[in-house]
């Protein structure tokens, strides 16, 4: 008797090649042929999990976001409260990390111009958002550090730094190593509730 | 006599067609034929332009970030000391700029694997970045609004922002619109000089 197919794991399998293909020969190169090589898959195999190379990339992109969510949640598992710890989770800091950013890159250039790729972009964002105030909302209640008067603003503001620093680190590693992206993520967070640039200054 | 060839002028059309062909399908949808079908020349026209889709949309990138300095240099022209008028002057804030990003974003995707379009990347930001520290150095000589003790700080956070808010607009342009892309460079403005993120708060 065969062995019975686990259909999910040939997915992430497949999902895995395509995120190779991406991060070493960019978008263009993923074909369903190339994947399927690549699997020792047919290529009838690979299309009946995947129609097109549209559906291949959305897998994948949501399988990038399932990873960070897993690396987000080890270190809210640590201490609920990291917030330096949830946000670096989120930056490629790491080989890893970088290959999933290579393939939000990919995604976003297919998001620019597709409402369903959009629409998965927004809810990525919104939920990260969401997850930066929850834990400011948990750190005023439990006392600890500045806490900013206006959390979701401060939850946007932090997003859109995480994100401009995630572009310029991907292009310019050696002005932005590692150790920067976190530096930069430190002052602004020490900085976090001292100063409200959303509000006048008297 | 036949008209003499502007080759200047060629190219440049052929770079509007491949932006208008990101920003419609993708830059997957970008090969020669299409575009010289676009374009009404032949395809040896095109490739005697640009041997490969690589240079194609390299020259493209360097069009839209033409395009781009050219309203950089309209509002420093108007005013140099207008360092809000420079940043939105790169936003992606109506339907001309939206395109430029979306061609941006196709690079990214390149760049992000390739090493000559990363260099290329990166000598846009730290042009921007440039602009942004030469404009807060002529407003401490002028004596105009409070300016930030570190200007290379300021200027790299206020592009880090800036790059976050446009990747953002470009998925989710109701919750970032015009006008809430402006807002939220105007706040960071404001707040400019008064808070440095980068110090501890004593």
């Amino acid at each position: 008797m065969p062995a019975p197919v686990d259909h999910s794991e040939r997915r992430d399998r497949i999902a895995e090649i395509v995120s190779d293909i991406i991060s070493r020969d960019g978008l263009d190169a993923v074909t369903i042929r190339q994947v399927a090589t690549a699997a020792g898959y047919s290529t009838t195999i690979v299309t009946h999990y995947f129609a097109s190379k549209r559906e291949l990339l959305l897998y994948t992109y949501q399988a990038a976001a399932t990873h960070a969510q897993r690396r987000v949640d080890a270190v809210l598992g640590r201490d609920p409260l990291d917030l330096q710890g949830y946000l670096e989770a989120l930056l490629p800091l790491d080989e890893a990390s970088l290959r999933e950013w290579r393939v939000y890159f990919a995604f976003w250039q297919l998001a620019a111009i597709d409402t369903e790729f959009a629409t998965e972009q927004q809810r990525g964002e919104r939920h990260a958002r969401e997850g930066i105030v929850r834990i400011l909302e948990a750190r005023a209640r439990a006392g600890q550090g500045p806490v900013p008067a206006d959390p979701e603003a401060a939850a946007r503001r932090l997003l859109t730094l995480l994100l401009g620093v995630a572009v310029q680190a991907m292009f310019d590693p050696l002005d932005w190593s590692a150790g920067r992206q976190k530096e930069f993520l430190t002052g602004e967070l020490r900085a976090l509730g001292a100063c409200r640039p959303a509000m006048p200054v008297a």
